[in-house]
């Protein structure tokens, strides 16, 4: 039932704003720096095993992308990488740090008219001060309560979360571009789930079965929560 | 008034564990790696002045460390260091990641019998990804209600955490070792601060002036605050 509904959770990248075709630049430029070395098929597989691999030890965002970069580019050249490209690589991941946000379509106006009948966070398991710029530069700060970083979307994790808002798993709902990390998971701890999908998606998000439960939405834009919400 | 305290905030890094010591460590093999290149002394000056050109950027922690020891072992050489000195610095890096825990004196004790009588979270500026690791492996989790990722240690945050807590800043304690980030700002807003010391203390984090307020207390050991706070 979603007139239960009291606390709304929203995921950051690539459902507030553009996220993912930054990273997917910044692998296109490093496989076009690395192509002495590798090709381009090989150097992205590689890459996203390497990414993989550090995972467990460095979490999600862009400082262990490019300590991820840093990295492949010794292994894929044989150490043969030049100290100036590995500057490039420090470089690069500044300039992503430091990049203007891309608010996605129907977000101020969505989030404005659910900013009174809903207490609204923000859930990201990327990087706190990343996230913290990023929803300042944004401004959409105003919205939200606070912000909630988790280290990994896990059902443990969302359960927690639900538990630290002090509301019932049927009145939390997410709201998210990646079924992996914003939808099944809050579906299996029997809270709600709207998946707003993005036209690019991280290899390590990606999920191939639909997704069949009562408390699930599929929409176009954030724009047509208004609608299922039952707010004009 | 102590007797009104209902929920106290540990500093996690060199107030429940050992950490400064193991950046210490880090920055003097990095400047033994460079001293082909550049002088101790100085190469720990401009290490530390890369540092926090970076901390607005880049944040608190080993991930942001690694990344200003690669770009200083650039800068220092002139772009002259191997790129074996890289994949060293990276190695060292995950290494970090990965180390032992080193809880400190009568932290277990002291946590056990305050967990009772008050609400117990863990405040940090670190990566939480990194924190939330030490904290599992220390196995001091079980006492804590949870824990408080904050991107730095300003009034601000520390009023957004006593607000978060549900109670009133005479009603929160801060724990901690540095002054200028667990004491000054809390202090500031009308809450209670405990100084327990570390003998070792990042420069970034160094007060010369005495603290003199009557929230304030200084002990040498965390067993201590049992008798402040008057728990047998």
């Amino acid at each position: 039932m979603l007139s239960q509904i009291k606390a709304i959770a929203f995921d950051a990248d690539d459902t507030l704003w553009v996220n993912e075709p930054f990273f997917r630049k910044a692998e296109k430029e490093f496989c076009e720096l690395m192509k002495d070395y590798i090709d381009e098929e090989r150097c992205n597989q590689f890459l996203f095993e390497i990414e993989m691999q550090n995972l467990p030890l460095y979490g999600y965002g862009i400082k262990p992308f490019t300590l991820s970069l840093i990295e492949a580019a010794i292994r894929f050249s044989g150490g043969k990488i030049s100290i100036d490209g590995i500057n490039t690589l420090i470089e690069r991941g500044k300039e992503m740090l430091d990049q203007p946000i891309e608010i996605l379509d129907g977000i101020p106006e969505t989030l404005q008219k659910l900013n009174g009948d809903y207490r609204l966070v923000m859930a990201t398991k990327g990087d706190l001060l990343d996230q913290e710029r990023k929803l300042i530069k944004s401004g959409l700060e105003p919205y939200f309560h606070h912000i909630e970083i988790v280290s990994d979307k896990t059902e443990v994790q969302y359960s927690k979360l639900v538990k630290h808002l002090d509301v019932k798993p049927e009145e939390f709902l997410m709201v998210g571009n990646s079924v992996k990390s914003d939808i099944l998971p809050v579906l299996n701890i029997g809270a709600h789930a709207f998946h707003i999908p993005f036209h690019t998606t991280w290899a390590h998000e990606v999920v191939k079965e639909p997704v069949d439960h009562p408390n699930y939405r599929r929409l176009n834009s954030a724009s047509e929560m208004l609608l299922q919400l039952g707010i004009v």
